[in-house]
């Protein structure tokens, strides 16, 4: 979900920017994390907001991802695979922020998860390490962090997931 | 989770006593759902108890469930994976009571979803709807509502489990 269907690095930029004046229109460094960013004393507080109730429940959706992930229904069973078990608090926001942004997607089809240990043909993150142990086809979903990598089939937008899949 | 590591039949048969006078010694006929012993006019009610939030929070643990996983433990990567995608309100409450009862068990090997289309070797469910599509070994996890169904290996409790495992 994060970085690939909803936008939590506006989220931290907000939230840096108001409790330490990290500009609103900060630019991510290809490689670098949101906390590689801000004042030193501040480099832990991503945690303590992540943690905050509501964290989750009011990201912007990445653009194109709701059209998108419409489209590729027509196709495929899609599942929404988060791994969200390392928040405890972000569960029941990822669930009421599906259910506004993706009310298409059945219960059914949504995973919270820690290792994604998930069966599927193809795997869309922004993340490697949840690639690890999946046989499937992995597509890198482009985002800052991850943009120095260069071993994976990488899409930058949904446009560019559509134009692979469909 | 549910009927295998924790018991929703003694808290659903506690409340229609609370509500209709429903035995607290109430055996369940093989084969039978809760709702098959229950008056007519209160058949739909579970859905309405098992909805409430804090239902799941405070359900009994499954006889030898804890020294089992913590066993298996030892020899297996055990995942906790509950088709809690159901009852959006059965999220936190899962989760607090895994960290209350299952505290050895890492936020990485749980698994909240609809489908249970993970990738393991080894299900243990009570549910065999949640068999379909699992290519690896299922072991039919005994509960009432499943004793007439003769086409799965069968584990009547933990320490058959363990028996069969270990």
């Amino acid at each position: 979900m994060d970085e690939v269907l909803a936008d939590p690095i506006e989220k931290f930029i907000q939230l840096y920017n108001r409790d330490y004046g990290v500009p609103l229109d900060l630019q991510l460094i290809p490689g670098n994390e949101i906390f590689e960013h801000v004042p030193e004393h501040a480099k832990d507080k991503w945690f303590e907001y992540i943690n905050e109730p509501g964290f989750f429940r009011n990201l912007t959706p990445i653009h194109g991802s709701i059209d998108a992930i419409r489209k590729l229904q027509e196709k495929y069973d899609v599942y929404i695979v988060s791994a969200a078990m390392e928040f405890r608090n972000s569960l029941i926001d990822k669930y009421d922020w599906l259910a506004e942004h993706f009310p298409f997607i059945s219960w059914k089809n949504i995973v919270f998860c820690g290792d994604k240990i998930v069966c599927a043909d193809i795997m869309i993150d922004d993340r490697v390490k949840n690639f690890a142990g999946f046989n499937g086809r992995k597509l890198l979903f482009t985002s800052p962090h991850n943009l120095l990598l260069t071993e994976y089939e990488r899409v930058n937008n949904w446009q560019e997931v559509l134009d692979k899949l469909l």
